[in-house]
Formats: C-alpha cells, sequence, structure tokens
C-alpha cells in the first residue's frame, strides 16, 4: 500500500464511505495470501517484475503443485527450481504447458515470452562441470524476459579459448560467470568486460576445495572491481539478479 | 584493438602503408603503461567508463603521485582509497584541486562533475559503526558520475527505523547495503525493493563475528533473490558496480 | 537432598534411629536409577518441573521401552524426540496412549495436561523448510504444560508478511525464533518483542550456509540485545528453556 | 502504535478533527529521534523497560556525550559499556552523577534504583580472568533493577568450590555463568539449577582456544538443556536477557 | 639392533666368524616383514610391550586374515579395530580362538591373559552414546594386559552422577574419559582424579559440534592440568598409550 | 601461434597469397576443438608433451567416448582417470587396446612406450591405504613416458622401514610422498632427498584429520625445503608435474 | 572427605561428641582458601602431589604475590609460569630464594629438592625457535621433583640428528616432544620410543601453520600409538602430566 | 656414510686397522655440528647443492653471526632470510661481503658466482604488493647459481598484460608465480607454460582473503595440472625448489 493509495483510504472514511473498522481491516490486509503451509507473495510480482519461484527441494508435489496454482492465477509465467523428473511427471498431468529443463533441473512454463531486457545476457562457465548451475542461470534469465547465451568450457588454464569468445564478452550487458575449484574464470572475464559480472562459485572440484568454498573466497577476493557474487551453486540467484540488471530501464 | 581496428591494420599492410614488422610492433602493443613498479591501465577507462583507481595502503607517497599523474594526463578525475591525513597533505602539495573525505579516508580530484548515471544510487547502513565503508562507497559512486545518496543507522533491531526510508528504498536504481554483526539488513532492503541490492559486510563486531565472516556468509545466504556480495569492507567495490549497472544505457 | 534433609537425617542419627552406615548408605544413595545402558534422572523432574526426555536417535527399541517405562513410573508426561515412524510402531504395542507427531519426529504421551506457563509461547520460523524443528519446539512446549502458537513463512525477505503478526509478537511471553540460511529472523522479532526470544539456527540452506553454520553466527552477533541462542536444529532445547522461562513463578 | 492508538486516530479523522494529510503525517511519525549520526530509539524503553545503551568503543566523546544527553532527557538510567577511564573522565564533566565501574568498563548513571526484578540473577565465573565480562553483566543487571550477586573462580576443575555455592545455584531465578577456555561451566551449573542459564563464553585461553571459540562451542554443545548462549564476550547482553527475564510478571 | 650387538657383530667379523659382505647383510636386515601390501613390524612388540595391531577398516579379509597370521607366529594375543561381524564370521573360519566384541567393534585372540599392568584403568564416559569408542578403549587395555573397569553414562549435566563413582577415580591409576558434545567430563573428572587422565573426544553430537571438533577443543583447553587428548574417536590410542602408562615399571 | 608463423602470416598477406579476410579468421582460428559439451585442447600436447588427459568422473560413457576418440586421433597414448569398472568395460567395447588399474582407477591405452624421462621417479606411500592415491600417481607417470616404482607402508612412525630404502631415495630423480593422517612423510623424505618431493596429501585418516586436511597442512608447513604440494588426493596431478620435471632437457 | 572420615564424622556426632550443626558445617567446610579474588585449592597438592601453580599472565604482582604466599604457607616448593622479568623483579623484593627463567619465562623456588620421579623425563623440540616452550616443560619437570634433560633442534629433516639421540630417546620414562610447524617430531620419535610421548604443538611457523593448528593436527593424526596431545604452547601442561606420570608408584 | 664406505671401514676393521670400538665410534660420528643453540647440517650442503640457509626471524643477531661462521667455513655462498637492515648492519661490521636486499628483506654473500642452472627461472607476480615474497624468491634463486628474471604486475585481471610477457613464460625451464587475493595468476601461467610452475600465495589482500588462505585454496584447486604450491608468503621456499629443478642434470 503506498502513500497515494493510504491517503485515498483515508479521504473514504473521512467522507465515511467506509467505517474507521473498515480502514484498519484494510490497513491490516497483507499483500500475500496463507496457503498455510506457504504464504505466496503476490506483491513481489510488482516489485520485481516476476512472480514468486518455487524452490521445488523438500517440497511435495502436492506443496509444489498448490502454490504453482496460484502463481499461475496471477501470472503466466512459473519457473520451478531444483525439481526432479518424477516431480515434473506427476505435475504435468495436472498443469499443461510445463518444460523439463534436464540439465538445468528446472520446470518451467512460459505464457508470455515477450523480451523485458534491454541487452544480452551471458552465462560462462569455467568447465563442462559446472553446466547444471549454469543452464539453471540461463533457464531463469530466458523466462524471466531476457536473450541469453551459455558458453561452456572455457576455464582459465586455456585462456586462448576465453580469448575466442571476447567479442561476445565486450558485447553482453550482464554477464554470469559460473565455476569450480580456483574460480578464476571472473576475475579474467571481469579484466575484459566493460559490464557487471555475477560470479557464480560452484561446488565442483575435491580435497581443498571444500564443496566451493575455495572458488568463493576466489570470487570475493576478485582484483576485478566489476565482479559481485552470490551463493555457491546459487545460479538461480544470479540469473535472478542479472535479469533485474538487464530490465533496468 | 578490437576486430575493426585489426582488419583496419590488414589493409594498411597489404596496401604495403606499413610493413609486416611495423604490423606485429602495433599487434605487440599493449594498452597500458610500464612505470616500473606498477603498470597504468589506461584501456580500462574505455571499457568500464573510469580510469585506474590507486588503492593507497601499501604504497609510498610518490609511488602514488606517480601513478596520479599517469592517470591524470590521460583523465579528469582522480580516487585514491584507503589514504591517510598525511599522504593527502604530501600529495596536495604537488597535485592541485584534491579534497580529502576523513570518514571515507579517500583522497579525491573531481574535474569532470557530469552526472552520467541514470538514475539514484543508495547507500544504507545497518549501524553508525558502518560509517567508513559506506562514505567509501559513496565518494566511489559520485566521482563515477552519480546521484548518491547516504542513509545509515536503520539496522534491522529497529525495524521502524527502515521502514521510515522505505520511499527511497523504493526510488533507488541501485542500492548498495553495508553491515557488519549478523549482516541482515541487506535481506530486508532486498524483500522491499525493486532494484539490484549490492551488500557490503564490514568487519564491525566482535566474538563470534569473526571480522566480518557473519556478516559476509548471512549476505551470502540472503533469502531475497536481488542481493549480490562484495568482499568484506570493500566498499570501493561496491561503489564501483553500482556505478557500472547505473550508468548501464 | 537438600540442608534440611541432611539436619534431619544428622538428627535421626543422634537420636539413634539409624546407625551411622545407614547414613552413609542414604547420604551415598544418589537420586537415579541405573539401568546398565543408562542412568535416569529422577531428581530432574523435581528440579526442572520435567521428567527426563528420551533423545530417540542412536537407541535401539528396546533400549527405549526401558528408559520410557522407567520414567513413566514416576511421571505421567513423556516425551521422546528424534523418533522415527518405526519406533513409534512398536513402542505403540506396549506403551497405551502414545501419540506419534509426524513433523515434529515426537512420540508424547500426555497423561498431565494442566497448563503451569504464565504466558503463550510463539514458535515463529522464517520459512517452510524450518517445520521440523519449530514443531520439535512446539511439542515441547506443550508437552511441558505451555500453551504455544506456530506462525510460519515469515521470514524477513518479505517483512510485511513478519509485520502481519505484530501482535501475536507483541503479546507473546517467550518468543522462539527458528530460521535457516542468513538467520536474520531473531533479529527483527527482538527489536518488535518486549520479551526474550530463543534463537534457533536449522540446517536449512546450500553452498556457504555450511548446515546452519550462517544462521548460527547471524544470530549470535544479533544486534536484538533479547535474542539468545542454542545449537543448530536444538527445537526440543529451545521448548525447554522457553517452558522453563514460561514457568517461573 | 497500537491498534487502540490507530483506531482514535481514524475516528480523530472521521470525526474530522485532523485532516487526512496529518494523519498520515501521525502514521509516518517515526519513533526514534535523529541525530544526524545516530537515531536514539525513545520507544525501546518502553518496549524492554529500559532506555537504549550506548556502546562505548568507536565512538567519540562528543557523539557518546550527545547521545547520552538525549536519553537521559528521556529516561532516569543510563548505562555506557566498553567505556574507557578517559571517556568518563571527561563525560563527568559535563554529566552528574556518573559512577565508572573499572574492572566492568562501563558508566552509569543510577537516578531510579528501584528493584523490577522478581528474583536474583546470580553471575558466576570459571576463573579470575573472566571477571571483566562478568563484572559488565552484574551492572548491566542491577542498572536494569534487579539484584545481583556474583560469585567467581569455581571453574569446574575444583568442583567442590563449585558445590560449595550449590545454595545460591539452587535460589537464584536466572543464572549467568561465564567461562572461557573449555566452557564447561555452565553445563555443570546447568544441570545443578532449575532456573534458566545464560551462557557467556569469554575470550580467555590460548591456543586451540581460538579467541573463545572453544568455549563457545562447549556451550552451544551443552548437554544440560536450560541452557541458552550469547556471544562471546558479550556481558552486557547476557545482563540485558536476564534483566528482560526476571522482570517477566 | 643395539649397541651390544653390534660391538658382537664387529667381533664376530673381525675373528671371521663372518665376512664382510655377511656383515653388511646383518646391519641391512630390517627388523620388518614384508608382506608387499604391509609391513609387519616385530620389533614394535619389544618396544611397546604389544604386537602391532590390525586397523581393520578399509583392508579385505584376506589382508587382515595374512597379517594376523605373521603377528600370531610371534605373539600369543592379537587385536583388530575396527572389524565388523562379517570380517570377524570369514575370519573365525581359519583362526581358532577368536572374540567378536559388538560394542566396540573389535577383534580379539587372548593366548595370554597375565596382567602386566600395576593399578586400574577407568574407563568413563559422559553418555550412552559414547559407549562404541569407551568400549575399543576398554577391550583394548584388556587384551594388554591390564585390569580395566568402564563407568557410562556420568555426563557433567548431573554431577551427583559422577561424584558416585569418586571413590573409582580416586582409586584409578590411568582414567581415560570419553565425551562428545561439549566434551567437558574430562576436566571435571582430571580436578576429581590424582591420576593421569587421557581425553577421548567423540563425534557423539550435532549441529555445531562439527563431529567431535567442539568435544576436542573443550579437551585442548582444559582447566585441569592433568588431561591428555587424543584424536576424535580414537578409542584404541587412549587404550593402547594407558596401558603404556600402567605397565611402567 | 608463435611470432614466427605471425610474421610468416603477415608476410602472406602482403604478397596478396591470402586476403585480410582469411588472415583475419587464421587469426581467430583457435588451437582446440569444440564438441560441445567439451573444447578439446590439442595444443596442450605441444606446450606439455603428453595430451588432454579425461577426468571420468561426473561423464557419462558416451562424452568419455567421444573426448577419447577425438583425442586419439592425435595422440597414440590415452590417460582416464576416476574411471569405474563400469565405464571401462563400455569403453572396450568400442576403443581397443585399453588396460583398467583396478587400485589407481584409471584407464589407459599406451600406443607409445618410449621412455622420454631422463631418471626414475619415485613414489613413496606411508600407509597402504594410501595406495589408490599413489598408484594413480605412478599410472600416469608411466603413461607419460617415465620409469617408476612405488614403496609403500614406509610411515614415519617405524622410522627404520623407511631407511631401508633409503638407497632408492637417493638415486630417484623426482620423488612423489603420498601421506595422510598426519602427513609427516615428505618432511622426512625430503631431508633425505637430493631432488625434488611432491607431496600428495590423502583424505585417510578419521576424525581431526578433516579429510585430508591436517596432512595438507602438515605438508605445507614442511621443514624441508626440497617439499611441494598439490590437492588432497590429487595423485594425477603429482604425476603429471613429476613427469614434466622429469622430461626436462 | 573421604569415607572414613565421613564415618569418623558420624560417629563423633552420634556419641554428642559434636554437635548436629557443628557436622553440618564440617560437611560444608571446603578445601580451598578464599581470597576474595582467587580460590586457592590446598587440596591439589595432596591429589597431584603439588600445589597449586600460579598462571602470571593477566595477574598484577599483587594478586601473584598474595596467590605466593598463601601457597608458601603449605608448601616449600612455588612454581609462576608466564611470568616477566618485571614481575621477577618486584616479586623478589619480598619473597627470598627466587629464581627466574629466562627462556622459559617462570618463577621457581625450590625449598625441596627430592627426587620423586622414577626415571628420566625427556624434553625433545624440533627447532631452536620451540624452545621458550620446551624449557617451561623441563622447569616444570623439575620443580615437580624429577630429572630431565632437554635435546633441541632435532626436526625429522634431519633425520640423523633425531638418530644421534636415539639412546637417550630409548632410556627416557617418559617424553615430552616438542613441534610446531607441520609438528611431525612425535610421530617419529614415538616410533623410536617405548615409553608415553606427550606432544607439544607450539605456535612457531607462519603462513598456513595458522598459529600451531597445524602442529596440533598433526600429532592428534599421528600414526604412532604412544602419542598424547596437549594444548599449543603448553609446555607447563606437558611437564605437569609427565611429571605425574613419572611419579606414579 | 654410504655403502661402499661402510664395506670399506669393516675392511679395515678385519685387517685390524681399526678396533671395533673404533668402528663403532666411526658408525655413530653424525655428519652434523653441534653449536648448542643449534646443528648445523655439512651434509646438506652434498644433498641439495646448497648449505643450511638460515630464517634470521626469531634469532638474535649473534646467533646468526655464529651459524654464518660455520656456515662460510664450508661454503662461499650465504642465504639469510626475513634479515632487518639493523640485523645487517651489525653482521657487516665482522663479515665482509654481504648485501643487504631491501625489499627481499635478505642478506646474501656471494663467492661463487658460477652459473650451475641449466635454464632461466621466471619470477612472475599479480600484484606490486606481493613484490617482497617475489624477491625473495629471485635472491634465493640466483644465490643458488641460476639466472633469474622477474616479471611483476601482471594479474589475471588485465590479462593483455600478462599476454605481452607470453614469450618469456614460453621460455622458462621453471616458473615462480606469485600471488595473494585470488591466486588465479598460477592457473592462466600454468596453462601457457610448458614447464613446472611453482605457485606461492602471499597474505596480500584483505576481508575474505584470510591472510594468504584464499590465494592458497585457489591454488591448490588449479585447473592447470603443471602448478604445485608451497607455503603462503614462502617465497625462499619456491626459489629453493626451483634451483633444485632447475639444476637437475
Amino acid at each position: 500500500m503506498n502513500e497515494k493509495e493510504l491517503v485515498k483510504l483515508l479521504h473514504d472514511l473521512q467522507e465515511k464511505r467506509i467505517s474507521p473498522e473498515e480502514a484498519v481491516g484494510q490497513l491490516r490486509r497483507h499483500p500475500f495470501e496463507d496457503l498455510g503451509y506457504a504464504r505466496v507473495d503476490h506483491h513481489r510480482s510488482l516489485r520485481h517484475g516476476f512472480p514468486e519461484v518455487i524452490f521445488g527441494r523438500g517440497k511435495t508435489v502436492e506443496q509444489v503443485a498448490g502454490i504453482a496454482e496460484r502463481i499461475l492465477s496471477h501470472s503466466r509465467n512459473l519457473l520451478i527450481t531444483h525439481a526432479t523428473p518424477d516431480m515434473y511427471r506427476e505435475l504435468a498431468e495436472t498443469v499443461a504447458g510445463l518444460t523439463y529443463h534436464e540439465v538445468a533441473r528446472c520446470i518451467t512454463r512460459r505464457g508470455d515470452d515477450t523480451v523485458y531486457g534491454k541487452g544480452d545476457v551471458l552465462v560462462i562457465t569455467a568447465g563442462t562441470s559446472d553446466l547444471p548451475v549454469a543452464e539453471e542461470a540461463r533457464v531463469t534469465v530466458e523466462i524471466m524476459g531476457n536473450r541469453a547465451a551459455l558458453v561452456s568450457d572455457v576455464g582459465v588454464a586455456g585462456i586462448h579459448r576465453l580469448m575466442a569468445v571476447r567479442e561476445q564478452i565486450f558485447n553482453a550487458r550482464v554477464i554470469i560467470a559460473v565455476a569450480g575449484m580456483e574460480g578464476a574464470l571472473p576475475s579474467v572475464v571481469g579484466g575484459l568486460a566493460s559490464c557487471p559480472v555475477i560470479a557464480v562459485p560452484t561446488s565442483i572440484g575435491y580435497g581443498a576445495s571444500f564443496g566451493g568454498v575455495a572458488a568463493l573466497l576466489g570470487m570475493l577476493n576478485s582484483c576485478s572491481s566489476n565482479v559481485v557474487v552470490v551463493n555457491i551453486d546459487n545460479g538461480f540467484g544470479a540469473g535472478y539478479v542479472a535479469s533485474i540488471i538487464n530490465r533496468l530501464p
């Protein structure tokens, strides 16, 4: 409820179009819907330009279906992350138009394919093992109304591979750089790029990679000043914020 | 050197306007200047829209002065971070037009005060102790050609203080949220804002804050999807990337 | 054995109602019962107002049954935490009146449903994934003779959801705030509440949440001074101490 | 602003005793006072029964004096923690009635010495080196209107020393147990006590004590269910929450 | 080969009872036997008073059988730790006289049951969950020729349970104190005992116990000076060194 | 493309043997082959003297087969690490001449068995449990054209076992020292050897070995100056760099 | 108070030689003396064979003098650890017969130089930088009535230096092995020795030694079964427990 | 003493040219010299091709002078690391021909400037702040008889700077790559180079660089297989092992 609505509410009250008690009720009304097991936040659609996303892991298919139904009552697009093939098969029986993205482990429904983003989002990975996280980022970027490209296996140990995609790096409006192990890719990409670089550490690696901590620390300490970081394996988060940046007016 | 320049170079060669050896020389020419103790990167100005910044800590005044002179030969603006009052006093004797920002511990020279950013950058802090880092971010944002505002002491333990600046949060194009201790501010701000939020953990706190690690982990695990993170106390980095985002065409 | 009992014991001795050897025996008698594999502490019932609780994990059904039988010989209420459905089924064959709490993974028998607590205990969670820990806290609070309410999915990224339950927060006598990820909920709740807030970090999250460490550190560094912390996922402990506080005369 | 005040405000509006714009203004009015460098929260006094406390470290004497003046305009009692003797001497020149607690490193002014707490708060320490933290807790407890006692040097390696104060442990309404090194004191005290035990790890120790981490972990893993934990060296926090518990009606 | 044997060897050489080449061969002969996959160290039996022990985990039954056979060719006693019931069943078909200790997960053969130790070794545990580690210590102590007693479930939260076994603590020549969670038992026992206390942290616990790290740190920081520590869950190591101490002449 | 090739290319251009566009194309041509899911780097064969190695874990048999085919089109030798027996069986149906190394979990094909190394590489392990990592190192060393020897179970607790292989240590040109637990082997070997020692920590151990971290730290802090370290369990990496050193002209 | 004394006390009571109240008083009498700032534990002398030791760091000279006086009223020997030269000079003015050990940073007074230990205690160090910790151990061992020898700079990187003192290792009754950096010395010494080895990690080292953590982990993971560990830099603790072992009857 | 010398010794014995007791004496003679506070290892000169190096930190000038004198009695070259200017000034008064390397903080004396290394050693750094560590490596490499070059400020954020020194990278026989912050330099250099790369993490950085841990982890997880790692800030160690590799015959 913004100030304009508040003044209007109070005028309605002064004009006795509503009672004080009704006013209290409206002031109390919350911009979310309570399903018991979850509170769907319809206002987020207005704030961020995209409805609430469903984090599939740890939810039953029934819970996911319930939340999905409520979201689809307000929105034409839907994104479910960390979704298993089984979850997809069961959901597809009751919800039409779903797509399962196997590598990204995401379910989407895309009723609105308008492109809202102003430029291209480039997703770039150090190794092939980083693909699931990178694909989750790409699927997120696309369902939120952006053009996206994905370039993989251009880790810094073969710097000429990375140089070969220099043009794509120069031309992107936002870059998502995904890397495990030492996590050096965002630093090199950040040095080449003129746009913001969102770094995503992945849990790929072994031994002293500590499930992505080595890559995370590398990215936080990047010597390239245009690099920001999200949580380990958080492809969705990177795609989400890349979309918000790309859709800035 | 982009593709267009390369094709031109090769045409010059084919037309024998230059020799193969000259061409090799040009291909070899590097877009930086070697001062012996540092390599000044003039190309970065083109790529990121701002010249190389000087990190003052650990450098002698002579080194800082030398780098500053080279930068000012190409650029009208200058930013020196982690600068002491002594460094300012000595530099001011040879370089005209410098300003010292005491809380931010920065030196600036602003020859070009054009506003390039398209919107407002809001810097917001949890406590008064976070001010040095927040001011460093604000100074960076302004010297890079953006309007900036700073709101302090609105930590989440007094949520009504934060609610009081809700309008500023709604209207910002980029937000920098600075917090030590538990680092919860970016999550709450991210939930209220529709724009990207750059979270800066500070080393403020004691005991199990571990010099900013608690705040850093809190921010990386933020439940708000529009939050990205930079290194502990890295006000400059946050200001830098906020500027790049705000200047996106 | 308190001082009064000791003086009485010694008077009995002086009056030769008992022999010195009997006195030694009584002084030696320990307020617990040795089952071989466990020592049941009947005195704790007097000290804390609730009998020893059984931690079900890592015990065989036979061991749990044995301890349960001894406790029920002295007490009308029983709580078994970290109990599997199988454990419940087997126990239910020999012990009457048991209830299995599926989400909380607890078994209870409640022979005495007197309300001893003086006010309401509010259990509040950041996300739906925190429910198992929150429910364990709620079940504990209730079996120990308190009124409890549970509000879930009011994480700080949607601060208006939390504001909607402000009245419940104002009216509680003790609050248990359960959160994973960045663990910011207790700070915001602590700022709103006038009562003690017991913070429970959960292992919910991924990547740099490190199995609840991020939430734990966030809570230990809370800027709200009325927040205290228990171990990760320790819903029982939070419920236990909340009960003790709520039953303070 | 609670519901009753809101209904009254709206009635005033409906009765045209105030204009809608005035109503918006009142709804906007925030329960804090902005000093520029800090926002003093007068409402906290109502919520927690004690005014905002000043954390002295990292603030100038001028800042502390300014905040102190505002607090004393609403409150008769004042607490400044982490205060140096120099800070005390300077403040004492302008503010009358201050006391400096040397071991606790606190400044207090006590205009209201009413006892609000319902029972006794016992502060108990493992070693003499833990005294500064314990004294900070005791000073906090007393200034907030409680009776407090402090027992020191009763670490668990000499269990008979602890047993000698068993009566005090039995009779306390809240206990604050302060310990460094292995931090075992709260577990033993918790087993003896029938009341809540607030454990404060201290940074006392060397080697693998890691500045209090060993004690912190010991307390979080306490096998006594009535133990809760605050941050390392956080004597003030422990005293604050002990007071809130002790003043519960 | 000690000095006396060396002088004798050289005399033999000088007297031409052996050739220089034979002497070199004898000097080269190593006091171990090479099975290809392992080198059995028969000298350890002389040095430590007990033959090499077999660590069962990660070895095939064939490898264990091979090493066991070689050890039994020199020794009447055998200890295999971290042994599964399956390993026992297979071994028992070819090696006679084996016993399987189910809780301790050890296999022993005891041909020599002489008591070499000079006093009693007391194994004492905080909780019933610590029993596997404690039993491994007890089995080790006994097979190495010592009298041992095991007292369990005397954790510090019920200090009177521990006081009840004070006499056994006073009378022991070496104590092994086994505890998980906060690991406080050795500190209290160390304060009561006059003998060396070997502390064994166990991985029992959850959340911030970090697989035994909390207990380990607690023990390393023990305020009792007669406490020494072995690795997490290392019941065998504690038993081994307790035996060596107890057998000191 | 080295400088000589570049001058030649430019001469071709000046002589109009190729067009500027062709020149751009050649300058663009990258020394790798894009399979879609992976980019095979044929140049590495020239740089390091061995073709790209396939890391088997996390790849499907189809992916491994595809990469293997491309590598074998340029090279006679092949190494696949972290390969399962199943992967071997499937690959062997389509690729001839493969060998499976069970302990090392590697697949090799050796068409070229020339010895390129100038001396002997000694692989030495502390315990039998370190064998898989050590064997991976040995297989790598051999497939890269070196003579290798493996000595196992010579940990520092039985220093005479290590002394028995002193001659092999003296004679090696490069040593790979593999150890878990405290990781002390490389220090002792480094003190005896005159050549570089590559230390490989293994994840063997329990409790406070933290999956190889204890061994890793031990090796990084080695007091022998000729010791360098690779990642935990990285037998392949140790073998690779040992080969490069041994093949130095 | 042991059982015999208790029975006697009760008989006295029964015979009315003392009143019940006197009996309670005696049962209440605690075996320590309260100085206000410290509780001196005279019983420890009986239990451990040595009076309470004064940890000098963090205490004022007055406090140390006070405690020293009380100890010397019951004991002829005195040990003050972590003592500065200034503390020694001031104490020496009021207490006669003190000695200052510069490297060990200890003050001793030795009125009783009886040798109670049954064998020799060998203190052995890896490097010369470990000497302060090793000397603290040696001084402790000697003041507690044992013969001690100290061998330094025999780190494992020069294994022949260690071999040169093999006889001393064979002949010791208890060994204290002191090492920083990788902490490998106790493993090698433990393999050579037939007696218990007390390992003391020191904070010597840099980089990834983490203030002694690398050495600590190395020692906890020692492959020698006769090794036990004390806290980082805890030379006193090692000396204390070595003395207790050496004095075992 | 090698086998040949042993056979000779024994023949001498058999021929009665020496007595058995003399033989024992010779077998006992150790290849080091005991100064009391240090044991100088003259054999290391034979094993590693360079005499023992003096680690200056924590030693008095007298101790350094004593060790230096012994080393110079056997060797013409001397290296003292971690040396202060004061130490240099005092030493220079008694030892002739010393040089102080200010950035590297080393003292050298070079009587023998023969070049023993077979190729060039390239030291390369990411930033100017890494110079002290890099210079220590370069000084070490040169005093050990190698040609060395140092290239600085070629961090991966400006990849074109690194590409500009590609030829030097291609031509080196051994490379030492020094970097703080994210430590990505060795990965990129390793991908370009055909020789071994020794990675040295530095403690340069702030916040989540954790004193070099981020760089260390990055290097251990390098995706370039020819990278090995030494301890944080260990420029000497890197130079030492680079020399050994470069001098391999």
